[in-house]
């Protein structure tokens, strides 16, 4: 199926030589991400690495959080069509509010293992549009479903994704662990219980 | 009342030139953001039009972001003080509920006033430490007592504030407009939703 309407991936109709300078361009970047750490990864060094021109980076990425952006850009398609088609509960043929457990728990499990390049590719100073998160599409798609009467506004489907992907992209639960600890386990408990009260107060 | 155990406001036993470059600082960054607006400060800017060094602003602030987070400093701490002793919904006097879903209305209507500075105070490499987010405190300081059984973890109250301050922080409603829109309202409403489906959920 085609994750219609979501406006992430590969932007069309490309020139060749933009293609490959792109192409080029992240496995550059994938490698010093690799090799230095998300930190260190400016638009400086990249055009530098890259042998390309600063302008040429400015115009692929936009920002320095644009370039982290296109480096989660392959997993992030991979894990939409788990969600879009894959087996359930997180593919179809599950009730709407077990898919909603389930992509809770897939998507922290998805922030968790790239927490660096995740938080990186924010840019606080242009926020993603919900039409622009693949997240607060498929919580709005699966709400409208799990309980009709809850996400008319669209504004539940935004705070639920928000308490799902907010945690680990906004807070830390020890600033002085590279170990989060346990959190990610209470975090999914919570989002169960979350998901749950909402659903049944709806019925 | 103090509110104990909020790392947030001006660090103890500060030297009193480093208080006076503190303020300096801070008066020409606040004079800077609404004269060129939050994108244009930069800490080579300031340090410029302060008349002080690069590593007098570095040693300061830290980072960037943490320019617009002393900025909002002033404001924090008179926000706090309504919620711990000022008037009841949001102060003490009312239902927990109550004041949990004044606390969030509140504390969008803070962030909505000063959302640019919000954004960018965020600094998506070095999170928020939840013992350093009045918001968590306050949330999870309020759930405690309107539903006990639900708080245990702190998950939730993490997912809840996330789910307050997400939305505002992470999302826009409309990219294209700098007004916001409907969202405010939607999202005041669908707050108290929240809150009451958890609240009832554990009664």
């Amino acid at each position: 199926m085609e994750p219609v309407g979501i406006p992430w991936g590969k932007p069309r109709g490309e020139r060749a030589d933009a293609v490959r300078n792109r192409a080029h361009l992240i496995e550059v970047a994938r490698r010093m991400v690799a090799e230095l750490g998300v930190d260190k990864v400016t638009m400086d060094e990249l055009a530098e690495r890259a042998g390309l021109g600063k302008g040429t980076v400015f115009r692929r990425f936009g920002t320095r959080a644009g370039i982290f952006h296109a480096l989660l850009d392959e997993d992030e398609t991979e894990f939409q069509q788990r969600v879009m088609s894959g087996p359930p509960p997180l593919g179809p043929g599950a009730s709407a509010e077990e898919r909603l457990i389930a992509y809770g728990h897939a998507r922290m499990a998805f922030l968790l293992a790239r927490t660096a390049l995740a938080r990186a590719a924010l840019d606080p100073e242009q926020p993603v549009p919900p039409e622009g998160s693949p997240s607060v599409f498929h919580v709005q798609t699966l709400l409208r479903v799990a309980c009709p009467d809850a996400a008319t506004s669209g504004a539940l489907a935004l705070q639920l994704t928000a308490a799902l992907e907010g945690p680990i992209l906004l807070y830390v639960q020890n600033p002085q662990e590279s170990d989060p600890g346990p959190m990610p386990e209470y975090l999914a408990d919570s989002w169960v219980t979350l998901v749950q009260c909402v659903c049944r107060s709806y019925r």
